[in-house]
């Protein structure tokens, strides 16, 4: 059996670290315990092992084909949607009125995290319908729930999310396809627009697909305040209640460098101006109402990216000690018989960096998934607070996996050598799968301009308010509790510090200054936040690790533990500061160097 | 027509940074003169247009294939061969006596720079049987020459470097290819084992493949002390004179992520026990006579790697300025035109990034190229210390472009957004094609231990001291002559200053600590010492485009230097600081973290 994740590492970090126990004392979640919340771990395992990780390296050299207006996808498909809905997996986090097992969004976080490492494209697929499902449960009419809801839960179509069109992609506001009203009873409109870069737009593993569709209704406000949702069927009832086809067309497939299990089309609405869309909510709401998917799909991607790193580690790691090669430097007799690879010093350095890496991550996107099952369903007090933190760390936990996975990947491949450069051994794929994370769902430079330019400033600095006092109090509880931890929670103030400084600074420039010259460096702002949040996520693991080894109860988990993020500490928390030094610097360059001086 | 490098940026580096008009002057390159150059420049020009862009994208889709034992390489293969060696290409820097050009090192870098940034897979080949023909040309007894250089030179056959065997890859001092004599006179043996992959090792765009094996004669010391170097030839004449094939075996073709368009080989030798080979040189001297090659391979490594990033920012660049999306932060009115992306700050400075490094990188490559013209030819008192600098500097001139030109074309896909990540433009190709850079001649963390291992204590240091004051130099005539710079050399010179310290704390240990100990971080101080190199490169280019304005003589190109500069000072340059704090730690985790903690 070829190992893609950790069990052991993500039951630590949800019992020990994030305690599911208190999730699952929420009144929402009572039909559940540790027991059961096992058995799902185990059901989702024996799935991907099964289903899933067989047909990973399948499913990316055979790519799916436009076929006559039709996406054919690698048989397999069809199977794995059909057996994700049978076990529940699309409506895992759905209440009971669609039968679904109403898991905690921690838990749910959990095997897609399982799906992801065991085949990335595959998981892509009930992921979206998820997000579909759930946001027609949330603003639907009860016929448009009961309409398409039953059959997106059963994997028996396939749900999408439609935004980007070709003059607009990172600009939303400037999305031009058209909705007009056919009858007002019904919420009917009349689609005209084109879409592209859908993933799962199209394909023969489903009866049908429920395209989410942004468009803007005639004579709605310019911008994205004039947006509107609504649900495009590729295929419909008619009024004699048989099933045709809506007017949306497949007109392209794009070929990728890597993700090629799943297709992502270019459709076309209404070319005969005959494309009927449903109204989901209200008229102009539709961007507000679609972040709701967006944000989860954000969770997704960190999730996904950090996914098929974890994947990569196990690859290079067991190949690590396996393959033979070398001596140690202090060996000079070459009748010596050479050492496994694992034993060298930069070996071991780039398997901890992408350790760090994915149990990090992870541990980042478990809080967030806490977070989210405490706003969703916690007490008035610490709802409100948890849902801003959540805001604040959507875009620190989809880009940090994203952006350093590719390293991390890249990193699986070093482990290789040549050898990791060929098809033969599963890390090219990881390296290519991985760099669709740093672009979809909004590239990291959106996501910098998303956290300074919007939710560090929100509310007068609420959010980061709230989650510098969270990082305070694990820090604090260190200094306290953990003596054997102090310098390491030192040094995580120290940067915590230093973060406040920069945000301050950026703060108060953000009301001196152009809003261009704030946000001139976002990305790079995130790029440090994630690098500090990611610390903290350390030092939070470091807790139960270092209290079990104090109480005798260590073993080598434990201390892996604690080597892991004596590496964070020493090799990637430093980075932190070539980025404050930057952040402080007072030249506008990005700002004074014109287009003519790029040549 | 597509832009893939600069004309002027090549010209400017090798007039203006690195005085080709003093290498010209050398006896040796008397015949040429700077318009000659030129000329040589314009013709490298037309053929990379003509001969290698147009494949670039079609050698990496039509993969080389094993068809009964032979490799089958795209068609225009034998073309570009034929009209390499029809166009000098081939023997550019070899003298008279095989007809070749006579070039500085620096042109050919050049020229092989212009062909890697059309047709990276394609410019390899010749390099290839470049280094095999100067190999043998050095070597070479008259016989070997007259056979072997003339068909190598000309494109009609192939030269390859067979090190790497399925026990021996970054360990040389296993490799397991027996050589027995059966002809003392003739210097011919017979020749077993197993080469894996070798570049260019078997295809049918040529008549012939010249391999040059590293074997070990029966009888010799083990390790890296027992190691010949034998010419291998695909076919030979038998006594009769007819052309018979050897008992080279081609048993295996690797399918890559990129660089697909040249094949890459497994060979079996002498599985009927028939294979011949010349012994070329002295026995026992194989390692540092294939280092000759090696050595020039590794330079061709970083000219490849900034090559391709150099295609990539063109490609990215082109792009940018012609993609509309989005409006400046402070423009609220979506009714505003949006704007060509390459006004957004983080645009701007992705492509600066690319910008600095490959034009930073460039200028290393360049400088090497100027040492190694001096070394070759230059005065006796100049010859030593350049060489020494030229050895220091070759795995920092390999490693540098390589692992940044995976960020460089990581940027380069970031600015097409989604449109990046699929086939219909080159830049994934270009993400895929890098990578081979941090593998192929040694991996980065070989490099590490090469230039930390050996090149800095060699010597009791002399190389570093050599370097330390070539860099020296530079930052005092910024401080004295140039006043406008001097921040930017004092900020050098602290760099510098830290390097220097690091430097001197690792020299000590190596002294007290085991060399495993010494040598832990190595991957990190080369990563370092590139970061430090290469502001160098900076400053020595920003001085005469500094001189340019201040005389009056400044336009767009000069200002773009400075602003690429400035960007490097401000986000590359403090790097260091974060690499500086691990490399200062006293924590041995490396050393300290066993195989049992990495799980």
């Amino acid at each position: 059996m070829s190992q893609f994740y950790s069990r052991r590492n993500l039951e630590f970090l949800m019992t020990e670290v994030f305690k599911i126990e208190e999730v699952l004392k929420l009144d929402v979640y009572k039909g559940h315990d540790l027991d059961s919340i096992r058995m799902t771990l185990d059901a989702a395992d024996q799935f991907a092992e099964r289903e899933l990780y067989p047909f990973f390296r399948e499913m990316d050299q055979i790519e799916p084909k436009l076929d006559q207006g039709k996406v054919k996808v690698h048989p397999q498909v069809r199977a794995i949607m059909k057996k994700y809905g049978e076990g529940g997996w699309i409506s895992a986090s759905a209440g009971d009125e669609f039968g679904g097992m109403n898991l905690p969004i921690m838990v749910s976080s959990a095997s897609n995290f399982i799906f992801g490492a065991a085949n990335f494209s595959a998981s892509v697929y009930p992921q979206l319908s998820m997000g579909a499902a759930r946001l027609i449960e949330t603003y639907g009419s009860d016929y448009l729930k009961e309409t398409f809801v039953p059959n997106l839960y059963s994997g028996v179509w396939q749900g999408t999310m439609a935004m980007t069109e070709p003059d607009a992609g990172s600009s939303l506001s400037d999305l031009k396809t058209k909705a007009v009203s056919i009858d007002d009873e019904n919420d009917l409109y009349r689609i005209t627009g084109q879409k592209i870069f859908i993933s799962a737009g199209d394909h023969d593993g489903v009866g049908n697909v429920i395209h989410l569709v942004l468009a803007r209704i005639e004579g709605a406000p310019e911008g994205v305040k004039g947006l509107s949702l609504f649900i495009v069927p590729q295929k419909m009832t008619n009024e004699e209640d048989k099933v045709v086809l809506n007017d949306v067309k497949t007109t392209g497939l794009y070929h990728k460098m890597g993700y090629k299990g799943t297709p992502i089309v270019h459709l076309s609405f209404g070319e005969q101006d005959r494309c009927y869309g449903h109204l989901l909510g209200e008229p102009n709401e539709g961007l507000s109402q679609m972040f709701q998917m967006m944000n989860e799909a954000r969770i997704g991607v960190g999730l996904s990216a950090t996914a098929i790193a974890s994947s990569a580690y196990y690859a290079s790691l067991n190949y690590a000690k396996e393959r033979v090669q070398g001596r140690k430097p202090d060996e000079k007799n070459p009748n010596t018989p050479q050492i496994p690879i694992v034993e060298h010093a930069d070996v071991k350095r780039m398997l901890l960096q992408q350790k760090a890496m994915v149990e990090g991550s992870l541990s980042l996107l478990l809080n967030c998934s806490y977070y989210a099952d405490m706003a969703k369903a916690g007490t008035q007090d610490v709802k409100e607070i948890y849902r801003l933190t959540l805001d604040l760390l959507t875009p620190v936990a989809k880009t940090y996996p994203s952006e350093n996975g590719m390293l991390a990947t890249s990193n699986a491949i070093q482990i290789f050598g040549g050898a990791g450069y060929c098809r033969d051994f599963p890390v090219e794929q990881y390296y290519r799968d991985m760099k669709i994370h740093t672009l979809h769902e909004g590239t990291s430079g959106i996501h910098g301009m998303d956290l300074l330019g919007r939710k560090i400033i929100m509310g007068g600095g609420i959010a980061f308010r709230a989650f510098t006092e969270e990082v305070s109090k694990t820090i604090k509880k260190v200094k306290m509790e953990i003596l054997e931890l102090t310098r390491y929670a030192e040094k995580l103030n120290d940067a915590l510090f230093r973060l406040q400084n920069v945000t301050m600074r950026l703060s108060t420039m953000a009301m001196k200054e152009k809003k261009e010259v704030f946000l001139m460096d976002a990305t790079l702002y995130l790029e440090l936040f994630g690098i500090i949040a990611v610390g903290w996520q350390w030092l939070l693991q470091a807790i139960p690790s270092q209290i079990a080894i104090n109480e005798n109860r260590g073993d080598e988990f434990y201390e892996s533990k604690l080597y892991t993020m004596r590496y964070y500490f020493e090799y990637e928390l430093p980075k932190s500061e070539s980025l404050i030094t930057r952040l402080n610097s007072a030249d506008k360059l990005l700002i004074e160097v014109s287009k003519d001086h790029l040549i």
